[in-house]
Protein backbone atom coordinates (compact mmCIF):
# COMPACT_ATOMS: atom_id res chain seq x y z
CA UNK A 1 0.00 0.00 0.00
CA UNK A 2 1.17 3.61 -0.92
CA UNK A 3 -1.29 7.30 -0.23
CA UNK A 4 -2.01 7.84 -3.97
CA UNK A 5 -1.80 11.40 -3.42
CA UNK A 6 -1.61 14.75 -1.01
CA UNK A 7 -5.40 15.38 -0.53
CA UNK A 8 -4.27 18.33 1.95
CA UNK A 9 -1.70 20.53 2.33
CA UNK A 10 -1.64 22.98 5.11
CA UNK A 11 0.34 26.70 6.64
CA UNK A 12 -0.53 28.31 9.80
CA UNK A 13 -1.11 31.77 9.40
CA UNK A 14 -1.16 34.81 11.98
CA UNK A 15 -4.09 36.96 10.47
CA UNK A 16 -7.05 35.38 8.80
CA UNK A 17 -8.29 38.21 6.29
CA UNK A 18 -4.55 38.85 5.23
CA UNK A 19 -4.65 35.27 4.39
CA UNK A 20 -7.66 35.40 2.68
CA UNK A 21 -6.84 38.39 0.95
CA UNK A 22 -3.72 37.09 -0.13
CA UNK A 23 -4.26 33.19 -1.33
CA UNK A 24 -7.71 34.27 -2.90
CA UNK A 25 -6.97 37.65 -4.52
CA UNK A 26 -3.22 37.77 -5.07
CA UNK A 27 -2.96 33.93 -6.22
CA UNK A 28 -6.19 33.56 -7.38
CA UNK A 29 -7.37 30.68 -5.20
CA UNK A 30 -10.67 29.71 -4.83
CA UNK A 31 -11.91 29.81 -1.53
CA UNK A 32 -14.31 26.52 -0.37
CA UNK A 33 -14.37 27.31 3.28
CA UNK A 34 -13.81 29.98 6.20
CA UNK A 35 -15.00 29.26 10.29
CA UNK A 36 -14.20 32.84 11.52
CA UNK A 37 -11.31 32.84 14.17
CA UNK A 38 -9.91 29.24 12.93
CA UNK A 39 -9.44 28.74 9.39
CA UNK A 40 -9.77 29.52 5.63
CA UNK A 41 -9.43 27.07 3.01
CA UNK A 42 -8.86 27.15 -0.92
CA UNK A 43 -9.33 24.34 -3.67
CA UNK A 44 -5.72 23.71 -5.35
CA UNK A 45 -6.09 21.62 -8.44
CA UNK A 46 -6.81 18.30 -7.18
CA UNK A 47 -6.16 19.46 -3.61
CA UNK A 48 -6.99 21.40 -1.00
CA UNK A 49 -4.66 24.32 1.00
CA UNK A 50 -6.13 24.33 4.34
CA UNK A 51 -5.05 28.27 5.99
CA UNK A 52 -5.06 27.42 10.07
CA UNK A 53 -4.90 30.16 12.80
CA UNK A 54 -2.57 27.65 15.30
CA UNK A 55 -4.32 29.34 18.50
CA UNK A 56 -7.35 27.72 17.64
CA UNK A 57 -6.47 24.43 16.09
CA UNK A 58 -4.14 23.24 18.85
CA UNK A 59 -7.21 23.36 21.11
CA UNK A 60 -8.23 19.26 21.45
CA UNK A 61 -11.79 18.71 20.91
CA UNK A 62 -14.21 18.90 23.09
CA UNK A 63 -15.23 15.95 25.33
CA UNK A 64 -17.65 13.70 22.62
CA UNK A 65 -17.16 15.64 19.75
CA UNK A 66 -19.05 14.85 17.02
CA UNK A 67 -16.07 15.61 14.63
CA UNK A 68 -13.09 14.65 17.21
CA UNK A 69 -10.42 16.21 14.54
CA UNK A 70 -6.87 15.69 16.88
CA UNK A 71 -5.15 19.38 17.47
CA UNK A 72 -2.38 20.52 15.42
CA UNK A 73 -0.61 23.91 15.03
CA UNK A 74 2.62 25.11 14.39
CA UNK A 75 4.71 28.52 15.01
CA UNK A 76 7.16 29.86 12.46
CA UNK A 77 7.52 30.38 8.65
CA UNK A 78 6.34 27.16 6.59
CA UNK A 79 6.68 26.34 3.01
CA UNK A 80 4.13 25.28 0.19
CA UNK A 81 5.29 25.14 -3.67
CA UNK A 82 2.85 25.35 -6.47
CA UNK A 83 3.14 24.16 -9.52
CA UNK A 84 4.05 26.12 -13.05
CA UNK A 85 5.41 26.12 -16.42
CA UNK A 86 8.66 28.06 -17.34
CA UNK A 87 6.21 30.57 -18.73
CA UNK A 88 4.01 30.67 -15.98
CA UNK A 89 6.40 31.57 -13.55
CA UNK A 90 7.55 34.62 -15.67
CA UNK A 91 3.76 35.87 -15.30
CA UNK A 92 3.82 35.38 -11.33
CA UNK A 93 7.21 36.93 -11.00
CA UNK A 94 5.91 40.09 -13.03
CA UNK A 95 2.55 39.82 -11.11
CA UNK A 96 3.74 39.35 -7.95
CA UNK A 97 6.10 42.41 -8.38
CA UNK A 98 2.97 44.56 -9.53
CA UNK A 99 1.27 43.68 -6.32
CA UNK A 100 4.35 44.73 -4.36
CA UNK A 101 4.88 40.97 -3.37
CA UNK A 102 8.75 40.62 -3.52
CA UNK A 103 10.48 37.66 -4.55
CA UNK A 104 13.38 36.74 -2.98
CA UNK A 105 14.84 34.13 -4.75
CA UNK A 106 14.99 33.53 -8.33
CA UNK A 107 16.87 30.83 -9.71
CA UNK A 108 17.27 27.78 -11.89
CA UNK A 109 17.93 24.45 -10.83
CA UNK A 110 21.34 22.40 -11.88
CA UNK A 111 20.11 20.64 -15.17
CA UNK A 112 20.03 17.01 -14.71
CA UNK A 113 22.30 14.77 -17.13
CA UNK A 114 20.65 15.14 -20.36
CA UNK A 115 18.73 18.16 -19.84
CA UNK A 116 19.99 21.51 -21.09
CA UNK A 117 17.92 23.09 -17.80
CA UNK A 118 16.56 22.25 -14.45
CA UNK A 119 13.90 23.92 -14.00
CA UNK A 120 13.13 27.30 -12.52
CA UNK A 121 11.63 28.51 -9.03
CA UNK A 122 11.01 31.67 -8.08
CA UNK A 123 10.46 32.39 -3.73
CA UNK A 124 8.26 34.64 -1.98
CA UNK A 125 6.25 35.34 1.38
CA UNK A 126 2.64 35.32 2.57
CA UNK A 127 1.41 37.72 4.69
CA UNK A 128 2.45 35.96 7.77
CA UNK A 129 5.97 34.94 6.63
CA UNK A 130 5.22 31.62 5.10
CA UNK A 131 7.99 30.56 2.15
CA UNK A 132 6.25 30.03 -1.11
CA UNK A 133 7.30 28.79 -4.11
CA UNK A 134 6.43 28.48 -7.58
CA UNK A 135 8.60 26.02 -9.51
CA UNK A 136 8.29 23.80 -12.95
CA UNK A 137 7.49 19.72 -11.75
CA UNK A 138 10.71 18.82 -14.14
CA UNK A 139 12.95 19.82 -11.02
CA UNK A 140 11.35 16.42 -9.69
CA UNK A 141 11.48 14.50 -12.83
CA UNK A 142 7.22 15.23 -12.45
CA UNK B 1 -3.73 33.43 -13.22
CA UNK B 2 -4.09 30.66 -10.90
CA UNK B 3 -1.89 28.18 -8.95
CA UNK B 4 -2.55 24.97 -11.10
CA UNK B 5 -1.41 22.07 -8.53
CA UNK B 6 0.56 22.19 -5.07
CA UNK B 7 3.42 20.58 -5.95
CA UNK B 8 5.85 20.36 -2.62
CA UNK B 9 4.23 19.89 0.72
CA UNK B 10 6.35 20.59 4.00
CA UNK B 11 6.63 18.62 7.31
CA UNK B 12 9.08 19.36 10.26
CA UNK B 13 10.17 16.52 11.66
CA UNK B 14 12.99 16.17 14.85
CA UNK B 15 14.22 12.72 13.65
CA UNK B 16 15.11 12.35 9.94
CA UNK B 17 15.90 8.62 10.88
CA UNK B 18 12.53 7.84 12.38
CA UNK B 19 10.66 9.88 9.95
CA UNK B 20 12.65 8.19 7.23
CA UNK B 21 11.37 4.55 8.70
CA UNK B 22 7.51 5.95 9.25
CA UNK B 23 6.89 7.20 5.92
CA UNK B 24 8.91 4.90 3.51
CA UNK B 25 8.21 2.03 5.61
CA UNK B 26 4.71 2.35 7.33
CA UNK B 27 3.34 4.59 4.64
CA UNK B 28 5.15 2.85 1.90
CA UNK B 29 6.10 6.19 0.10
CA UNK B 30 8.93 6.72 -2.68
CA UNK B 31 12.11 8.29 -1.12
CA UNK B 32 13.37 10.53 -3.84
CA UNK B 33 15.97 12.42 -1.95
CA UNK B 34 18.17 12.79 1.57
CA UNK B 35 20.38 15.39 2.80
CA UNK B 36 21.87 14.28 5.94
CA UNK B 37 20.99 16.73 8.93
CA UNK B 38 18.55 18.45 6.63
CA UNK B 39 15.81 16.63 4.85
CA UNK B 40 14.03 13.61 3.37
CA UNK B 41 11.64 14.16 0.40
CA UNK B 42 9.10 11.72 -0.85
CA UNK B 43 7.41 11.19 -4.00
CA UNK B 44 3.43 10.85 -4.04
CA UNK B 45 1.71 11.03 -6.56
CA UNK B 46 2.05 14.25 -8.61
CA UNK B 47 3.81 15.75 -5.84
CA UNK B 48 6.40 15.69 -3.33
CA UNK B 49 5.97 15.06 -0.09
CA UNK B 50 9.22 17.29 1.98
CA UNK B 51 10.00 16.88 5.38
CA UNK B 52 12.67 19.29 7.23
CA UNK B 53 14.61 19.45 10.20
CA UNK B 54 13.74 22.61 10.76
CA UNK B 55 17.32 23.61 13.15
CA UNK B 56 19.05 23.56 9.40
CA UNK B 57 16.17 24.97 7.13
CA UNK B 58 15.75 28.34 9.46
CA UNK B 59 19.45 29.61 8.41
CA UNK B 60 19.79 31.43 6.07
CA UNK B 61 21.83 30.56 3.07
CA UNK B 62 25.43 31.93 2.90
CA UNK B 63 26.14 34.86 1.23
CA UNK B 64 26.27 34.40 -2.89
CA UNK B 65 25.29 31.28 -2.46
CA UNK B 66 24.65 28.89 -5.73
CA UNK B 67 20.86 27.74 -4.53
CA UNK B 68 19.63 30.68 -2.18
CA UNK B 69 16.67 29.08 -0.58
CA UNK B 70 15.28 31.32 1.63
CA UNK B 71 15.02 30.30 4.99
CA UNK B 72 12.11 28.87 6.69
CA UNK B 73 11.14 25.88 9.75
CA UNK B 74 7.91 25.82 12.36
CA UNK B 75 7.49 24.27 15.00
CA UNK B 76 4.84 22.20 17.07
CA UNK B 77 2.62 19.46 15.12
CA UNK B 78 2.01 20.37 11.48
CA UNK B 79 -0.52 18.81 9.59
CA UNK B 80 -1.22 16.84 6.09
CA UNK B 81 -3.80 14.59 4.45
CA UNK B 82 -3.56 11.76 1.94
CA UNK B 83 -6.32 10.84 -0.47
CA UNK B 84 -7.70 7.79 -0.26
CA UNK B 85 -11.15 5.70 -0.67
CA UNK B 86 -13.10 3.96 1.94
CA UNK B 87 -12.16 0.37 1.13
CA UNK B 88 -8.54 2.25 1.25
CA UNK B 89 -9.08 3.80 4.49
CA UNK B 90 -10.40 0.27 6.13
CA UNK B 91 -7.16 -1.55 5.16
CA UNK B 92 -5.08 1.57 6.19
CA UNK B 93 -6.35 1.58 9.70
CA UNK B 94 -5.59 -2.67 10.28
CA UNK B 95 -1.91 -1.66 8.68
CA UNK B 96 -1.55 1.13 11.36
CA UNK B 97 -2.77 -0.55 13.82
CA UNK B 98 -0.74 -3.46 13.03
CA UNK B 99 2.20 -1.41 12.74
CA UNK B 100 1.58 -0.23 16.13
CA UNK B 101 0.39 3.23 15.05
CA UNK B 102 -2.68 4.63 17.04
CA UNK B 103 -5.63 5.49 15.13
CA UNK B 104 -6.50 8.73 17.12
CA UNK B 105 -9.75 9.41 15.17
CA UNK B 106 -12.24 7.99 13.44
CA UNK B 107 -15.31 8.93 12.05
CA UNK B 108 -17.49 10.40 8.79
CA UNK B 109 -18.14 13.69 7.94
CA UNK B 110 -21.24 14.99 7.54
CA UNK B 111 -23.09 14.11 4.70
CA UNK B 112 -23.74 16.78 1.88
CA UNK B 113 -27.52 17.23 0.40
CA UNK B 114 -28.31 14.15 -1.50
CA UNK B 115 -25.44 12.07 -0.44
CA UNK B 116 -26.14 9.07 1.97
CA UNK B 117 -22.55 9.65 3.58
CA UNK B 118 -20.08 12.54 4.13
CA UNK B 119 -16.82 10.64 3.41
CA UNK B 120 -14.33 9.04 5.95
CA UNK B 121 -10.95 10.30 7.98
CA UNK B 122 -8.69 8.68 10.15
CA UNK B 123 -6.02 10.32 12.30
CA UNK B 124 -2.68 9.45 13.29
CA UNK B 125 0.33 10.86 14.14
CA UNK B 126 4.25 10.38 12.78
CA UNK B 127 7.34 9.78 15.03
CA UNK B 128 7.51 13.63 15.32
CA UNK B 129 3.60 13.87 16.33
CA UNK B 130 2.49 15.24 13.16
CA UNK B 131 -1.36 15.16 12.71
CA UNK B 132 -1.74 12.59 9.33
CA UNK B 133 -4.74 11.67 7.98
CA UNK B 134 -6.06 9.46 5.06
CA UNK B 135 -9.61 11.53 3.64
CA UNK B 136 -12.00 10.32 1.17
CA UNK B 137 -12.09 13.32 -1.40
CA UNK B 138 -15.08 13.39 -1.99
CA UNK B 139 -15.09 15.50 1.87
CA UNK B 140 -14.42 18.17 -0.66
CA UNK B 141 -16.38 17.43 -3.48
CA UNK B 142 -13.17 16.11 -5.17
Amino acid sequence: MQPAAILESALYVTDLDAAEAFYGEVLGLERIARVEGRHVFFRCGTGVLLLFDAGATSQPPAPGARLPVPPHGTQGPGHLCFAATADEIARWKAHLEARGVTVEADFEWPPKPGEAKGGRSIYFRDPSGNSLEFAEPKIWGI
